[in-house]
């Protein structure tokens, strides 16, 4: 093992991120991140499996967050209830790092890889969501399907807080967007 | 151009999906489904760019049949309604090949290649609803939620309908799935 470096994690984060947003993800290399964060390549691949996965290490904590967020949630609350709960947990958690997720989706849209990773990405949320649904004793199809419109709910309202113009945060945004479609479900809009 | 082969189409996707059922989609080579069907290599690449694409053949035309039901429907109509009425058109075109759908299914899902290219038909399905209702003049965050929720709702019922022990026809659980959805965002489940 090589010596401790301080906040490695972070610095190769920030430097990948850095560089895919100047000349994009594909014309990067890991020797340069290592390069731009001042660490060895030896060191990057002690905290990521490859280039990709720099945008990609948040997905594991994010999931388990919505899972033991959903788990926990009073037995007595309706499933949509529920999953709102989840969703506003994991909005607090993204919604401090809005910069962040404004560099990350931007360089995401640009290559169609990353793209489907991400879609990915939220179809296995979608699934664990539905797992836990399933345990707190939801029955199919309603399970998959409250995972589903939380899903639906959540990647919405995480493209208008993407949206430079919009100024309300992650949490609030999910809120309005499970209002909105209990409003368009409902027929009012 | 060769000589016209009588249903070549046809015999390419049977040889094809029969060889992905017996041996696994991995193990079968373009030259078997062509030998499969009587047919030449050159007759499979006139019809098929590659043998992942026999199975996302008729996505385009999903989408078609999606678009301009939705784009066809009065325009009094609530976005729910639309979209419900284009995911019937749907049902109505899919239910029709239930044992094809049972098969593909089942070859798609021992594959993650394949499972990441129906995710990114569903997401590129869910991105024309919502592109033919903001048409309609359906103003975001509407038409994207509505949009989504419609492609979760289908997503549902066409699992359900894929489960061997489910009799209800696929126009019939899309249905379901949208009164279920419903009282999901109620409250009422």
């Amino acid at each position: 093992m090589g010596r401790w470096e301080p906040d490695a994690l972070g610095r190769l984060q920030r430097a990948a991120m850095d560089l895919y947003t100047e000349r994009g993800f594909e014309q990067t290399t890991v020797a340069e991140i290592a390069a731009r964060a001042g660490l060895t390549e030896r060191t990057f691949f002690r905290h990521f499996a490859d280039k990709r996965e720099v945008l990609f290490a948040g997905s594991a904590s994010l999931q388990e967050l919505l899972v033991s967020t959903l788990a926990n949630v009073p037995p007595s609350a309706a499933p949509i209830d529920a999953v709102a709960a989840a969703l506003a947990a994991a909005g607090d958690l993204l919604g401090q790092r809005r910069d962040y997720s404004r560099a990350r989706q931007a360089v995401i849209d640009k290559n169609p890889e990353l793209r489907e990773r991400e879609l990915i990405k939220l179809a296995s949320l979608a699934a664990a969501l539905a797992d836990t649904l399933r345990l707190r004793g939801v029955q199919d199809p309603v399970a998959s399907l409250t995972a589903e419109a939380g899903i639906a709910v959540f990647k919405v309202a995480f493209d208008s807080w993407i949206d430079a113009s919009n100024e309300r945060g992650l949490t609030q945004l999910i809120h309005d967007s499970l209002d909105q479609l209990k409003a368009i479900t409902g027929g009012a809009l």
